[in-house]
């Protein structure tokens, strides 16, 4: 093995369904682009919404664009806790059984009956890249990394196609007990 | 190896020197016993302090006893930036070039110069647990998991004497990207 990919830390984050989005920002609202992410089409929004769990509330969260099927809330433990939510990790869009939470946005709020999730870390990879190191899209990798706190993931899902580029992403938990930032390299060790 | 320990997530916690301890509760103030932690003579104390850095205060971080030589504020990098502080891992008791906080208490507050830190992850041991699995006091070795997000932490310090016994030190960061909890056992896979 040994191909590199570079670390991609995901702060705490929300993805929105259209009929969300209508609630938290009116009607007919567009998400605004405020800084094109690597993966291709995807985008942190100028819009930021509060999340609202038992015991209490996370301001001013970043949206992420474009709109989904369905919305979807992505915390690291130390902030779901915070808010007195226990999450489950879990593939991005395997959203039942997740507990839901409540956002507000400056024209209204939104119950979302489930969605709040923990991300399970994955890497990115084009067709191309995961053909250049021996892997297919749901494969499951073992990761080395070089950072302050030097520690090797296991089970990491690969999740390659046409909308995917290299990229791992951990979240900022993971980033932390790792010693790792934005950029840095980390090494697909077994397959 | 196959040695198998059981882990202790250290959350946010404070050590204090007497003359601080004299400084935030008065003068001839002495800790009082919470509960006893696991390893030997260490305890939680029923005393509370405020942590002040840059950007904000935590407020009611556990003093854990008895009093130590200096005082040495122990944070998760997540709570370290809420406060505006980038912290060094250290391991306990290695403090010069540690950024320096205010402590609060109810007789007063101490500035202490240097002294906060991210914990080096470590392997508490009996000097008889050290022999059967082989291993001495600040050897390295590498630690498995087995929590809902597998991990293998690298360059895990063991500490071993009297006054230790077996238990694996993480913080709460370490825990969280880990997905492991009090008591949940993980294994030295090697030496």
């Amino acid at each position: 093995m040994g191909y590199k990919v570079e670390i991609g830390v995901s702060n705490k984050h929300v993805h929105l369904c259209d009929e969300d989005l209508a609630k938290l920002f009116g009607a007919g609202h567009k998400l605004t682009v405020k800084k094109e992410l690597k993966q291709p089409a995807q985008f942190a929004a100028e819009e930021t919404v509060d999340i609202s769990g038992p015991k209490g509330t996370l301001k001013g969260i970043r949206v992420l664009g474009p709109t989904r099927k369905e919305s979807q809330v992505e915390l690291a433990a130390t902030d779901a806790r915070g808010i007195g939510l226990e999450l489950p990790v879990r593939e991005s869009g395997v959203l039942d059984g997740s507990p839901g939470v409540k956002l507000t946005g400056p024209a209204g709020t939104a119950d979302v009956a489930k969605g709040a999730i923990m991300a399970l870390r994955h890497i990115h990879l084009s067709p191309a890249q995961a053909q250049e190191a021996g892997l297919k899209d749901k494969d499951r990798v073992t990761v080395k990394t070089y950072g302050s706190r030097p520690l090797i993931f296991e089970e990491v899902l690969i999740r390659s196609g046409d909308a995917h580029t290299g990229e791992m992403h951990v979240d900022t938990d993971e980033a932390n007990a790792a010693g790792i930032k934005n950029g840095d390299l980390v090494e697909i060790i077994k397959g």
